[in-house]
């Protein structure tokens, strides 16, 4: 929907909010109305309601009609938390500080990686973080700032903090692990605060923890997955975003079984990332809601 | 979302809206307004806008907060048209006469009636037609009246006269052709006047007509398909509701291409027919718009 | 391959042997070499080497060039045993009985039923069992002898000995679970003595037990599924041989997860059975070989 | 299945061999014979026959006993020939070289520059052909040699002459179409006298030709797709050899359709270059077999 095709501010930039919170009669009027009243233009406007939980999800994108970026952003989000709802505001143009964690598979750096500097993700991708070399004369080529952080158990502790600091002074606003190969304790996640995407070489719940390939193997599945999840601290436990299979057969050895995985994996990441990137996603309840 | 969920009349009844139109500023809350305003209570709402041609479009379900269904329902067409929109209200419980074509094929046909009969589709299947008496037997164990009516090239066009007059004393507001091997000519649809919709197997726009398997065989495809699509008077070029394929190899016959077929068909008939039969699908320049 | 194209029995019917056993030195040609010494002509040949186990599997089917079929597939059960391997021998019209096991669902009930009513199952459906009485009319109606069997926790012992006598009574060789409401005990299985093929409404093996839609909705997968399996005493443990999944989003309900359910359990179940009746499965460490 | 896997020559060096020609009695037994008498080990045998064109199709994978690849490669041609089948063997480690020709867009070249870099190809790139400049720095860094041959109307004759040459100077013997945008003439394809794999980006044959996305845009498909074939001298119709689709919907601009299409263009590509490289591919008849 087009509100206010004619206004607009002066180069078309958007704002796109995200809301949640207790459900409650004439939410999409008070929304649409506080936007329309404003003089801005609704471009995307997608709910959702949690029948059960009873709770009111929202997204909206919309072209304010006057005043600054900030300035609508700030006053939409003060109208938000006045009729009681959770709200975060932010500008497609905003392009976010993005952190890779990579170990030695380089399939999902690259694919992430070429898919930004192809113009198809909405960030920097500030730095690169490993706990492995193999992937630094690729991440010089790309031109990304690469840090390697070897790690032990005895150093694990003191180097997360370090890992904290070098994100912190870029500015990363998300965490990307492309088969990082280190599980995130809770103090890093603390430390670092802002949400961190995973992905995981099997279809969760099914085969957690270590070596999935071989347990799927053994246990002789016909399909096999890939799944990208917010890392919490109970490990592979988090909001799952997305996922996907692939069918495999008595013929495919474990290594085949790897061999088509790196391709879920790489497409499973890539997409869930980009609504990542794009604002459509909400958590809530160890779930996501994703607006797509 | 779901506004004065305290209010309502007395069963808790929906309305449902498709509205398309001319794309102009503020339609978003100009809707939510009008329903907000009568003490109507939002259940879902979605809307799409087609950049290019600039045309909006949306499905509305709300709980209307006094008067009766037909009543709200009256008014909300009369407020759509004010604005411009063209607009077609509905109810889930009203339940519109179905009628269903077949021939000698009885897997979509019995597909189709047994989730009707489990309580999946909102419809009454008032009758079959078929020029073939293979399936009488069966629409008579499920209670359905059986009409057969053989059909050839000199006595189609009165035929077809005589089936129009069977569907219009049913009340018939919906015309399902299970794998019915007859083309509706330009005039039956004209006389029939409510939609259609068919399943071609294959994957259109590629091998329409006639033999598709036969076409998709001697192609050497890697997958074979099926559409569902509302029935135009131009052959397999109506707008196009719902696709699905599966995989084929060099092993497979044209029967085995035949029997993979008939699950596709099955499978991507009945979610069309669900789709419509919930008021999802609104059509625009020769395509379908599904809010699923 | 075609061998001996020119002879073969009148009828041309064939005979299809499963192997199993030690891998060793030039068993492909041995077993080329005795059909073809004794004018048999080969059909189809497909073997698998499992490279960790050392163990070869064949499936080989071949029109005999004299000799009955009864006489054939001895001599080449005695043959193949000489050679170490465990061998099954089987004739495509040889039909073998089946009992089909339902409860109140009806879906996969159906789907079997007019899969074997259209001639796509090479079996005869000889009886059904169940503990309900929901689908006797339907039963009837389809020419299937309908046994019930109420069920409780204190006759359980005593009742399945009683289904056991009827499956023997007659002669089934197959049992299909077509979402039987019942966990078949120990005593059962080894009573009855023949395969068992069950479906379980989740991607074995996440939530295996009760209430899998409820589990998957709880956890927020994004991809529901469905897994059709032999029956052993170890609940849902069993070697699975299809499995299949489709997507799920936030607006989708336990009854949506449910219904789209419904429509994976059929196909995945459909295609386990055609496959068990083509003779193409073999388990070992508790996995399954097709060759499909 | 394994044969005399206590003999073999020093390396375990295998031969693979491709055969097709007219069906007739005994060929299975014969060929595994003719493995067996001289002490070879069968690694992998399948077959297929074409039951209405009457001709028989073999993969073949075995270790020779004794004597050079070279001499058993040459030993086992003459023989096949002998029974009147086209013969083609050829050796895992041979490693053929690969002329990968892209233009703008760069995600097929990265994606099959990369699966090769990480060892999945069993093959060398050898060179990249190019229209353009855009992904000369990239090779540099694979270092790959870059051939850049700026293309026109008036010059395209003589400029694919020199094409060729530059390929045979390198001994190409595949030739990978990355989305290059240009067409290969049929001297082209004469001069350089090997096999060539394009992508194409629809489900052919739907929307072969110019602009595919905005074909299928136009006509509302809910499904697009991509196909990888050989290359012969009418466009957009050699041999399929994979083919793989996406769901699409109304909410999707063209530029969507072009991003998702990207990601099947990849798989299909990919996985049809694999099949090649590992000699599983037998062409007949302008359709594929595809040994998997």
């Amino acid at each position: 929907m087009s509100e206010n095709t004619l206004s607009g501010n002066a180069n078309n930039e958007s704002i796109i909010a995200l809301l949640h919170g207790p459900d409650q009669p004439g939410l999409v009027a008070r929304v649409a109305n506080w936007i329309w009243e404003r003089g801005g233009n609704i471009l995307h406007a997608d709910q959702h309601r949690d029948g059960e939980a009873v709770v009111f999800f929202q997204r909206v994108e919309w072209i304010p009609g006057s005043g600054s970026l900030e300035e609508e952003s700030a006053a939409f989000e003060a109208f938000a938390q006045e009729i009681g709802m959770h709200v975060k505001t932010s500008t497609p143009n905003a392009k976010p500080k993005v952190g890779l964690f990579a170990s030695k598979y380089g399939h999902c750096f690259h694919d992430i990686v070429l898919r930004w500097r192809s113009g198809e993700y909405p960030c920097d991708i500030a730095c690169v973080i490993s706990n492995h070399r193999d992937l630094e004369e690729d991440a010089r080529h790309y031109g990304i700032p690469y840090h390697y952080f070897p790690m032990t158990k005895e150093n694990k502790a003191s180097v997360e903090k370090e890992e904290v600091e070098c994100l912190r002074s870029y500015g990363v606003k998300l965490g990307i692990l492309a088969r990082y190969m280190q599980i995130l304790s809770a103090d890093f996640l603390k430390g670092f605060g802002h949400p961190v995407i995973n992905v995981h070489h099997s279809f969760l719940p099914a085969f957690a923890g270590a070596r999935p390939y071989q347990q799927a193997y053994e246990r002789g599945v016909k399909l096999i997955g890939a799944t990208a999840h917010y890392v919490t601290p109970v490990l592979d436990q988090g909001p799952i975003i997305n996922q996907a299979v692939a069918a495999v057969h008595h013929r495919h050895t474990i290594r085949d079984l790897m061999r088509k995985g790196q391709d879920l994996e790489k497409m499973v990441l890539a997409q869930a990332v980009r609504w990542h990137l794009e604002n459509r996603i909400l958590t809530y309840a160890n779930k996501t809601v994703v607006f797509d």
